[in-house]
């Protein structure tokens, strides 16, 4: 990808003299943002913009540029990429609209134009896309018209699915004192998707904040393998979040497993910071220009008295703590002549008027041991006040490369005349206490999945997963079936026997010892409980043999009864946007009703499985809640995981319902009693 | 409080002609805002501010200034009342600080300025206030600089307990385009606090929105009252969210009424709007600025698809529905001559730069039957598409008089730009999609919460606790003395009587009718079952006998057992904000580990005893769950608003704990098996 950002020559196609055409912004763009390399604006019509001339053809160019741009009425798209391909040009950006994202029949023409960059071997992005920028040499391809002094160059960079996001992104970074460094419009992902832009990135060593909008996810695995091999902050804001698989399915892990939940989990198992909003996305930008928050320990300087209430109650809201100071420090705080000093956290600074001492009332916060961050908290009116917030923000900037933890400032009522000011440094401002702390605290999260990555080696990495090729249709597996994999993968499950007569049935009965439970055999019989399909704790042959003239069949099953315990759920689903992935929560209706799940991207190791089982809120009851005795989480984090590489092993399988796994007290293990599954067979 | 607002005079105490004083700063303010009114500015070295003269002493005006502002050190303040008081001043605003603020001490200073303006009919605001905004006269007390061009005039008032958020409020109001009516900081709340205020904004006729900061509540039921009195929308941040309140205590309805949780239940039960930050208010004053929206229906236009795609996903999110748009609607936007028009909704009208159209289909989308609210989503950058966007707004805004829905404006990368425009209208402009439909979203529940109180007579009000007025101490009730009490308000009890000996119990046993529980009888047995204070399912005489001797007590319970039904919980508390409240869950371990609660103050009604049962997530189980039969919903409900008829007649109570209440199926009823409770009893 580096020729798209880095090119020593540019074409640019669709270029006239005319004031309204598109091609020309760009060229001026280029001309407005001292691109080095040399810029060939072309268009049938010739011309001239400035000095600079439009040649009529490529032909006419007498060198080969290194990328080109593309922004023609789609029908002449092809014969230019071949007249490119011709040329030797490796790498397109494909403004041009009129493709897929028209409608259906302009498919084909997509079909077309990868046939001829294939031919070629060239590297295209888009089409309808709003190009790329690149601040660090002033590569600015979109067709509407960039200033120099309303961008700033900074480490963010940006892959974007649509235009219109890309284009606010880059105003807001002229208002919110944002630099970026790198943006990618992906448009309809043809050829390149976001996982190439995110490769690239994550190489790229002047990118060192990575945000993403996206409407769906070309390849969710190959984005988790990313995300997670690398410490950079990744921000996504994830648009679209389709509830279509989310029917209420033959599954119980279904419903319970909607695209965006599983989106959700997903980017969390790899540290990924999913928002839900553009102003989300631009706090967290503010936020990691700092180094990241090493602890949850938090200095608050306020002036205001109310300001400190609000961000005392935030640093609870958002699990962080406030700090302790030192005696040393409040006896600096006192020599401020103030009328009222408590010695507090949140420290009330509200009676004085002195940048000195702000300046240095920050740097001794910052210093103290138990401070893992530092906010300060403005409230500011006067023309002289704001001077000397900005000294002391640019003395904090400037302090900075030997800094370790992050130092905020939150600005509430300065963001007007804040953007007035002419020197703004490039410093994260908030304008609202709650969002900052709130970015804090992501910024904690971070800094704890970095370290957790390193500690306990738990980067995510994909298991290639198996192609089955052929046409393939979804059917029920046979309960044996389905038990006799489990117990391929030290699954364990309540023993059984099938059989299809009484005499079968009695006899299985003998073997397994009672008391056992009788079932249909058949995969048919979905919701066996509610069709009076099952009957439990029968004690001996007579209950039997009831039972049984009761459930008309061709075949049962008898299962040894569990003794009592917990009752769990495990299930397994392949989702289309991330493969496999697996679903744990409590039995019974608290997953229905509360949807107290965990989910997780499989293959998951003992440490994720073991997270998994902690993370629900039911998951006190496995604890030794009310005095009962703790359950066996070993066992049942194993089952877990012998799950996840039964999945790895098995992509026909397309779903799986344990319900329940009964869990025993403390070394006892626990057992599946019940289970359906789903999976693919290669169509007769 | 009308003099505090619209003073023909004001004397304001204080005043110098030092550049630095503060009390100078006043006198300039009601100069700048030209308010009408005589200004007396008082201080002991006389001199002039301008031609004003500084008078030395109050005596020395030749006037009764029907308000006085005092900003002099806490020492003189009592002399300086007296002097008031004997001239016949009646309003004072006392913005001195130095008193409980500062150190316990102070209060003794504080009781002899109340005895002060008591003895002299004195009403004041404060003290340590930042005083008081009237936009309408320019009434402008605060000792900080305000500017006309900077602030607007408009409908929403506020109340704040912050003087720094009162300050950021008004500054705030400068560049988000708030129009702000009146602004009272009420200080320390000595003789006035937030309910007065809020008492008197309700009856304003110029104040149409209204907002308050607080830390405290000073009497929760009358803010309830108040607010339950009135349709216009209040919008409370309250900040403080301590959870003293929420120990471990012996009553497991205490550990689920934190003192938040409370709060924002009340608030709910009342309609008032609770927001955690700044930013949220204002996202609301914008969006109440608006006619509230009537339904739930959101027309969306959007300049950029992926801001369409974004708005989509928060109307999912917060609840709102996408309007259908008639056919009509779509035959005229399809006349935009544009590239690209799907018929949908969110509409994406990206491709079009026409001021004319977007009125058009602004005006249409308003007119379309389908639709309740309309939100128009803009990126722009040319100057002169920022003219055009002005035109639409304002010609929205000139149209709104004969308005009965909300139309908003998005304009994600405008702001910058937005705030140099020099007419920017005073109408609601949003930052970003997706906090615009959350206030879009507030908005309709308010339309809902008014439609209701009219509709339903839903308004709350408070029933007069009696005093008990002696000291008191809180000690547990007797077991019989609950179940007597309970039984006087019609809350089924099952069958129990008390026995001291085996005699006695057995007679008793046999009297109710086996099987029986067998509980020890004395209140101090707090935690009976983990103590093995209690015995259930004796169904005969025998194990009746072994249970006795092997549970040694003084009396002992005996207690009809109550046939399987629904568990559930209902707990009261006396709170120290906002006196008596039931709570509702589902039994067993569901409130504690999911505390899914519903909480409301009391008196609560039938409907809102219905309402509580409805909002736990757990009420599927009641209502025929997994094909169970549905649950005695109307008895339990009958049983809550009980529980509040003997909370207002029984002040005393401090806490009651039914753990559990067992609800049979329908038509069924419900009856308690197992209850505590605290009383406060005169000392001895």
């Amino acid at each position: 990808m580096r020729n798209f950002f880095y090119p020593k020559s540019v074409a640019i196609f669709g270029v006239s003299d005319s004031p309204t055409n598109l091609g020309r912004i760009i060229v001026e763009n280029l001309d407005r943002f001292s691109f080095p390399g040399q810029v060939y604006p072309i268009g049938v019509s010739g011309g001239f913009i400035g000095k600079k001339q439009i040649f009529r053809s490529l032909e006419e160019v007498d060198d080969t540029p290194e990328l080109a741009v593309l922004l023609i009425p789609a029908k002449y798209v092809p014969g230019t990429l071949e007249s490119c391909g011709k040329k030797g040009v490796g790498s397109i950006v494909l403004e041009s609209s009129g493709f897929s994202e028209l409608s259906d029949e302009s498919k084909v023409a997509e079909e077309e134009i990868l046939a001829i960059a294939r031919r070629y071997g060239i590297r295209f992005v888009g089409p309808n896309c709003f190009g790329i920028v690149n601040m660090d040499n002033g590569l600015i391809l979109p067709f509407f018209e960039l200033q120099p002094n309303l961008v700033q160059k900074g480490g963010t960079s940006l892959i974007s699915q649509s235009g219109g996001v890309l284009f606010d992104i880059s105003m807001l970074s002229s208002h919110e004192k944002i630099g970026f460094n790198k943006l990618i419009s992906v448009g309809n992902k043809l050829m390149t998707d976001e996982n190439d832009c995110l490769e690239y990135l994550i190489t790229d060593d002047n990118t060192k904040v990575i945000c993403l909008y996206l409407e769906s996810f070309s390849n969710g695995r190959r984005f988790m393998s990313l995300a997670s091999s690398t410490d950079k902050p990744i921000i996504l804001l994830k648009a679209n979040r389709s509830e279509a698989g989310r029917q209420i399915a033959k599954f119980h892990t279904a419903a319970l497993t909607g695209d965006d939940a599983v989106a959700d989990a997903a980017m969390r198992q790899v540290g990924v910071h999913r928002v839900r909003s553009l102003r989300e996305m631009v706090d967290l930008i503010k936020v990691f220009r700092q180094p990241p928050m090493p602890g949850t320990r938090l200095a608050i300087i306020s002036r205001s008295g109310g300001h400190g209430v609000l961000a005392a109650d935030a640093v609870e809201r958002y699990g962080l703590k406030l700090s302790k100071f030192s005696d040393e420090f409040f006896d600096f705080v006192k020599t401020g002549k103030v009328n009222v000093i408590r010695t507090t956290n949140p420290l009330d600074v509200g009676d004085i008027y002195d940048a000195q001492f702000f300046k240095e009332v920050v740097r001794r916060a910052y210093d103290e041991s138990d401070v893992d961050g530092v906010m300060f908290a403005n409230t500011f009116n006067a023309e002289e006040d704001a001077e000397s917030m900005l000294e002391l923000v640019q003395y904090t900037r400037d302090a900075r490369p030997a800094s370790t933890k992050p130092i905020i400032f939150c600005m509430p009522s300065s963001r007007y005349k804040w953007m007035h000011m002419q020197n703004t440094p490039d410093y994260p401002i908030f304008g609202d206490v709650d969002d900052a702390i709130l970015a804090l605290a992501r910024s904690y999260r971070h800094s704890r999945h970095v370290a957790a990555m390193e500690r306990t080696n738990l980067r995510w990495r994909d298991t290639p997963r198996k192609e089955s090729g052929a046409v393939t249709k979804r059917s029920l597996m046979e309960p044996r079936a389905i038990f006799d994999l489990f117990r391929a993968y030290d699954i364990p499950v309540a023993d059984y026997a099938v059989a299809k007569d009484t005499a079968g049935v009695l006899a299985a009965a003998e073997q397994i010892g009672y008391p056992v439970a009788l079932k249909i055999a058949s995969p048919e019989v979905l919701h066996k409980t509610e069709q009076g399909g099952v009957k439990l704790g029968l004690a001996d042959p007579e209950s039997l043999t009831d039972a049984l003239s009761a459930m008309k069949a061709d075949a049962h099953i008898v299962q040894k009864m569990s003794a009592p315990g917990h009752e769990a759920i495990i299930g397994a689903k392949l989702d289309a946007e991330f493969g496999h992935l697996v679903l744990f929560g409590l039995g019974g209706i608290f997953a229905e009703l509360f949807r107290d799940t965990a989910i997780r991207v499989t293959p998951i190791d003992k440490k994720t499985a073991m997270a998994m089982i902690d993370e629900i809120r039911g998951a006190a009851m496995f604890k030794g809640f009310r005095g009962r005795p703790p359950a066996d989480i070993e066992a049942l984090a194993q089952v877990l995981m012998n799950v996840s590489r039964l999945l790895v092993e098995h992509p026909e399988i397309t779903f799986i319902d344990i319900n329940p796994i009964i869990v025993f007290n403390e070394n006892q293990g626990c057992i599946v009693v019940d289970a359906k599954a789903e999976h693919e067979t290669a169509k007769p």
